[in-house]
């Protein structure tokens, strides 16, 4: 492929934004890739491993001479950086992140641009259980969704640019309002988050005869609750960023579950079985 | 080992029957092993790969001239297999079995059995995702909890050799009241299943502008919902065996994930990050 981008800065240079500098740089289509970190050993790690091609010690200092810039920060940061580097930006410059709640990050960061500078939002689905540039590979992107969140006053080149450069790193594009992509990740994504880590918080507090309850778990309950062990600070920016969708979806979710306790209150067998056939269904439809 | 049992039935040659009578053939505690099961080709087959060394065309002609029988059928099925072969039992047979939810079975199992035959009930916690007698193997019980349900009425001597046997078969055997038992897994097992269950039930079913949510899950929300492509049949018994104990832990869970809605509904990121720690550090705990 061509070059479309000839210098590139990605602030935060983790597993996500590692591997979109791997997976960009084999394809051929940015000259020159410039990592930011806050955490310098990671980033001197970045530079020796050849996921970056330079760094630079502020995230002002390394935007400047981009023509393109990717946040790939915590998703309460991305803000914040944006203000940080918004000065030093260079005309004409587009900025994407990889944030995975958009609404709100979408409307502070149009905000936030200079004039003549472009904001495109943006959500890679993919992820290890690895985190820091050294767990960063070229083909993490490859198959997988990229959700972009243009709104009406998203620049449509801007737009393109970015979603030339996801698809060179192997991603299948899509793109969605902000509130939207919101509303199906408050389902699919924070709300079993939210389940997963009530989930554990009950059980590991359940009272059974004064028994520890979870040194009985095999298994199943590991593999079920694995989610429940991601990052609490994470997960608390994702919950308040994503509030009022993430609470109608566990209401959603609670009148289900109330649904199921009344048909099990009821001894209500026939209902059982159509109520987990069901569930089954959808469950075995995905995979 | 020398032998304990000369003859021994297994009713139900599937994953956990036809892996007891591998590991106990291999630990050379039971001379000989007689099949019975509802699907004739899985029994053939059984017999077949070395699984038992014997078949009988009924549970109740299987049971004759045995020291112990191990029911390994669906748990509601149980008490009706029991009520079935308890006129053919030896005086002094001993009959025990693996079903999952304990004090209604138990307490059925002990009314049916004839004088001087002895019940012991048992759990063994372990299992795959696969089924049926050619799914078996000998180490399945390795290292793994099983769990006996002696009640006060319990004869003494059968619950030693049904555990002499567990032991045999590789598994840790520990003892507790059957109530208990039922209120441990309802936490661990039968609760994570009902969330599962209804947290798929509830994303299936979720309207987000009318778009089909389940086509944008990964890899994440597949593992999380595994335990809901469970066979609904089996859970809709467990849901109704174990209902009590099943209707507190859901209550427990529902008071922490409104404990949770409390937290995020009122933008309280220090209790977000809490909570959200806490269990983290219960789930890291079982690691």
């Amino acid at each position: 492929m061509s070059v479309i981008i000839e210098r590139l800065a990605i602030v935060g240079v983790g597993l996500i934004g590692g591997s979109f500098a791997l997976a960009l740089r084999e394809a051929g289509v940015v000259r020159t890739i410039v990592g930011v970190d806050r955490d310098p050993a990671n980033l001197e790690q970045a530079l020796a491993l050849g996921v970056v091609d330079e760094i630079a010690a502020s995230a002002a200092q390394g935007v400047r001479g981009t023509q393109m810039v990717f946040l790939s920060v915590p998703v309460c940061s991305i803000p914040g950086v944006l203000q940080e580097i918004a000065p030093a930006l260079d005309p004409g410059c587009i900025v994407t992140d990889g944030g995975s709640v958009k609404a709100e990050i979408v409307a502070a960061c149009q905000q936030l641009m200079p004039t003549g500078c472009h904001f495109v939002g943006g959500h890679p689905i993919a992820g290890t259980e690895h985190s820091g540039a050294a767990a960063s590979f070229a083909t993490l992107f490859k198959g997988k969704r990229c959700i972009l969140t243009p709104t009406e006053t998203t620049d449509r080149q801007a737009l393109q640019a970015v979603s030339r450069l996801w698809q060179a790193a192997g991603a299948e594009v899509c793109s969605m309002e902000p509130g939207h992509h919101d509303r199906i990740f408050a389902e699919i994504s924070h709300l079993p988050h939210a389940v997963a880590y009530a989930l554990v918080h009950a059980v590991g507090t359940a009272d059974v005869e004064g028994e520890n309850v979870l040194s009985y778990t095999a298994g199943g309950f590991r593999d079920f609750t694995r989610i429940a062990s991601s990052d609490p600070a994470m997960w608390r920016d994702i919950a308040l960023m994503n509030r009022a969708a993430l609470l109608a979806s566990i209401d959603g979710f609670s009148a289900s579950l109330a649904e199921l306790r009344g048909r099990i209150d009821r001894g209500d067998g026939d209902g059982l079985a159509e109520f987990f056939t069901i569930a089954k269904q959808f469950r075995d439809g995905i995979l």
